[in-house]
């Protein structure tokens, strides 16, 4: 068994530690929460720690706390040459102490609380210094997902922001749609299954082949009854760049 | 029995043949297709037509041709006072020639060619200018799925704007993310699960409920470190304005 430490309480620990109660591999053997009510799911209270001094010795610590934590609590790990990972998206390898070994356990996906999650189906993104380590975080890894990818800290920071763009702002888009809808009293549920189907036709296609709509076909007549129709000046702007991204996109095949 | 004649063998077309056919309401007694060779899964061949003057009498007409084209096929129907309908999103009712009674017909979903379709799952919009016409549209529509919405033309026109925002804009911040992705090394696949949940978040929660991210937090060291990262210009821009979005909506609220 591998045994862990994990540091933090929040939405990823929780979800870390239930998905690693159930692995034959990992042993979670400790959890620092500076809270030490803090309600974890599928773990004895006996070893909760809200003491840095008492922290076990242990193959490998997982930070999961807010970015702008990592760092201090990196500091404050009272071991050195131990095996030490955030899971943060945004945060770099190096903002880890560096009289520890440094790594990354970063699982891509949005958490919610009291909403369990799949572990098996979510890509972890693993970072390392050494191959050995690399090679202990994978085996973690592999206990609780099937998808374990090598991601760099530059290639982390592009993810993110891609990320943003396919998640995030897809949410806006999704709610400015939700808005056009209730003003003009449509049910916003009429587009949900297309909606479904457009995130699952990029499991097949790319979303270059599986672009459709008036930008696509250069329908210049639909997309000024579109810009017609919107009155929002930050609206009309997001259909104008949108569409010429869309239709610059095309040219360029 | 409901007799309907169907006039188009497209993709559209195609599909509501092959629901209809399993329909104990609805007979599809004709077909006409300017192609006699159509290859309509599910159907006689000998039941296909390309003559206008041929067309059969029945309760219902469903023009099921590209959006340029509802118009004139409309005018060669060689009957008057029968119920004809079209099914697209952005085509208004009175671009049917006004000797038939009208309405649309009109089902809410992308569809590919050789893909089956749960057409159960797929909201149909109706619009008929009179009760009568309506209820038999209903009817029609219930026998193949089982959301069934009544939308004028002036909401339809509504609809396919925000269906232009929630999916077409949203395929292309696919796009975008899949290129971030591929400049970095990075498998696109890391991102369709939490692609997958997003679409799946809003069944629960509104989009501006489920919004998540760095705009939404306001959070201006990770926003300028994205805007830095991103060299296209283009890029840039829709980061920017989305961005702006996101907040000014959050103030909103």
């Amino acid at each position: 068994m591998i045994s862990v430490v994990i540091i933090g309480s929040g939405n990823v620990a929780q979800h870390l530690i239930s998905a690693f109660v159930k692995s034959e591999t990992v042993d979670v053997i400790q959890v620092f929460s500076r809270n030490l009510d803090a309600d974890i799911k599928n773990f004895e209270a006996s070893k909760i720690t809200n003491d840095f001094e008492q922290l076990k010795e242990a193959d490998l610590y997982i930070i999961s706390v807010t970015d702008t934590a990592v760092h201090a609590v990196s500091n404050q790990i009272p071991f050195e040459k131990k095996l030490v990972v955030h899971t943060s998206g945004s945060v770099a390898i190096s903002e880890l102490n560096e009289k520890n070994k440094r790594g990354v356990f970063y699982p891509l996906q949005t958490f919610s609380k009291n909403k369990s999650v799949d572990f098996s189906e979510i890509p972890i993104c693993i970072e390392a210094e050494n191959e050995t380590d690399y090679q202990l975080l994978e085996k973690v890894g592999k206990s609780i997902s099937e998808k374990i990818f090598n991601i760099n800290s530059e290639q982390r920071k592009a993810l993110h922001v891609a990320a943003v763009f396919s998640c995030n702002f897809v949410n806006h888009l999704y709610a400015i749609g939700n808005k056009i809808c209730d003003e003009n009293e449509i049910p916003f549920e009429i587009l949900q299954p297309l909606i479904i189907e457009t995130a699952n036709k990029i499991k097949t296609l790319t979303p270059v082949e599986a672009q459709t709509g008036p930008a696509k076909r250069n329908d210049t007549q639909t997309i000024n009854a579109h810009l017609n129709f919107l009155q929002e000046t930050t609206q009309k702007e997001i259909y104008k760049i949108l569409t010429k991204s869309i239709i610059d996109n095309g040219k360029k095949l």
